[in-house]
């Protein structure tokens, strides 16, 4: 049996969300070196703590720059003093007014787009309110979801749209969303290079056309991580490198070891003739997010772990329901597993650390000073 | 273009849930009239909706009685005055207390166990609260997940510790889960049968042990529809049918005219070299719930509608980022598609009701009284 020896775990109701504070700090140093050592200004991505307390350990500073991916999360960061945010997800003309009060409440949230309505819209927003909208431009590098290439002619158009119609043009971004499926540094290095590439070009394009281009702007986890130089960019992306995860540790962004999320989980059950514990994390605490599916090691619904973080070779959660975990060694694994008696307490690493996060309210906090108390930081969602 | 004639719609912020009332009302009627020409009792899972205003619609009488999959659940339901309540997850020694809270506090919660640990945890508690604590021991029918068969004798064992114990045994419960992989009403009537069949045997067993076992109880979406008889059943249970969903749709459970959530979605931008339409309806408003790409009809991460609700042929959200769906042709499909400029609404059917819906806070209900307002049903979530 896995007994639980730091007695700050026990009071906690299951299935509840662990961060490990010392590996959370070490990733955000990671990167942060990083980026100094390339000599660019770190904007993190928000979207993955959705916490105030998690945004004020990662972004520089303690306010700011930082990107989002809703509004809700704009209006919440902004509320707590973080002025300077990127909405990084293409505007649409009807969330523009939600956009102008933030303005108005005293933080520069920056617009994404990439096509000719959502520039006029934008610029027409600017002039109806005298609040000359910054906004950026999306280039595509990898043919991922959205954007516009350096060749496309509609670039200078949707620029000139926004300068001459009364927005703020800041510049271009890019997002390697490819690199996600790119195995080790040298490919991940590959997609870096592609970022820089497209977005540097389409600088280049704009300033050639006598528009402004101030801002130079890419990222992703892993590009991030493994770009080797990035000259003509100005500001470095990334947010699930905060807590990392199965899905960035099988594709060696990471260790397994530097994951600082995981669930707490309780055992409520066995079916002794299949090998398999049940426990109290489902899918509505792990998420349905099955990001390792598709990678070189399927790790099923979340790598177990014992109540004190370390890795019990051999198990995964092999399948979920909404509030049933179903613990049982990996295909393949033929080695002994312990025995775990009702009530046992372990830990699960998450497949994508963005999406179990979203499922959960709270995040319980295991402090880098042994002994100290858990820390509660509470998650907000919605859009 | 999608014309938005629904001005009730315009004002809500996207992406948002939606239901529609006069669905919901019809799926509940369909099986609250089942289950009384079937002569049982009807208790409804809630952990579909978590909604107390869903609640009221879907329980007899108002307050029960109900099943849940969380004690959250159990515990904003007795605060609404919801009495009778089950509790259809495996119980841990260590929530035992919040058990005993819920008793006190005047709600009749009963608990599920399938192991002698488990039964000897109630009991001891039952016994030092002087609570007779109610339990149900779970059978297995179909090897699906948790449960005894009525030929292990752990059975009779677990009825004596909870019997003899100072707990109240009221009886055993099945689910027939591997019921959502059979396709059809004839195969789910076979799956209904097996569920009646084991847990009938299970009863048998303990009533010739002079134990007491009042409630037969067995259910599942499928199987609580396509029943035919269940003779020697007391109680039925089923959950995701007040809204049903894609899943139920891909088995024929329901039709998909019958869904009544979808997520309410803006159109933010296009890749028109691949023919895709992005909208911010991404995992994060859908989940990651994928259950239709193991049926016949891989429906991706949902069916699009327009923003009437009427399906459009040949359209799914072929791929999720966070906060980013991509629509586009389902694959085979050669037909035209309509254009949809950014600023578009849409609706999005969602493979999984109880996934979807737990990615949202509040429901918009859209009422069966033309012309009536909406109607906001707040939700809840956590452990």
């Amino acid at each position: 049996m896995c007994v639980m020896t730091d007695s700050r775990l026990s009071p906690l109701p299951t299935p509840c969300l662990l961060v490990d504070e010392a590996r959370m700090t070490r990733n955000i140093e990671r990167l942060a070196q990083h980026a100094a050592a390339l000599g660019l200004s770190l904007r993190p991505h928000l979207k993955t703590t959705k916490s105030i307390e998690a945004a004020r350990r990662v972004l520089p500073g303690g306010n700011g720059p930082a990107t989002v991916s809703t509004l809700a999360e704009a209006e919440a960061f902004a509320e707590a003093g973080i002025t300077d945010i990127l909405y990084g997800v293409g505007i649409s003309p009807d969330k523009l007014e939600r956009v102008l009060a933030l303005h108005r409440a005293g933080c520069r949230l920056i617009v994404l787009l990439d096509c000719a309505a959502q520039a006029e819209a934008v610029a027409a927003a600017a002039r109806a309110s005298g609040i000359a909208i910054p906004a950026m431009i999306e280039i595509d590098s990898d043919g991922h979801r959205s954007g516009l290439t350096a060749q496309d002619p509609t670039l200078v158009e949707v620029g000139r749209i926004l300068h001459a119609g009364g927005a703020e043009l800041c510049g271009v971004l890019c997002h390697a969303g490819e690199s996600y499926g790119a195995v080790g540094r040298a490919a991940q290095a590959l997609c870096a290079e592609e970022e820089r590439r497209a977005v540097v070009a389409a600088a280049s394009v704009l300033r050639a056309a006598g528009l402004p281009c101030p801002v130079v702007s890419v990222g992703s986890t892993p590009t991030a991580h493994a770009a080797e130089h990035l000259d003509g960019v100005t500001e470095l992306r990334a947010g699930v490198y905060v807590f990392f995860d199965l899905v960035m540790a099988g594709i060696e962004v990471c260790q397994i070891d530097d994951i600082a999320l995981s669930v707490l989980t309780t055992v409520i059950g066995h079916q002794p003739s299949r090998g398999w514990t049940i426990c109290d994390a489902g899918w509505m605490a792990m998420s349905r997010d099955r990001g390792t599916a598709s990678q070189r090691v399927d790790q099923g619904y979340g790598v177990v772990c014992d109540a004190e973080g370390q890795v019990i070779p051999g198990l995964i959660v092999i399948q979920a329901n909404q509030e049933h975990g179903v613990i049982a060694k990996r295909p393949g694994f033929d080695g002994p597993i312990p025995e775990f008696p009702v009530g046992t307490r372990l830990r699960i690493l998450p497949n994508h650390a963005c999406a179990t996060a979203a499922q959960h309210q709270n995040y319980h906090v295991i402090p880098d000073t042994p002994g100290a108390a858990l820390k509660t930081w509470p998650r907000f969602s919605g859009w």
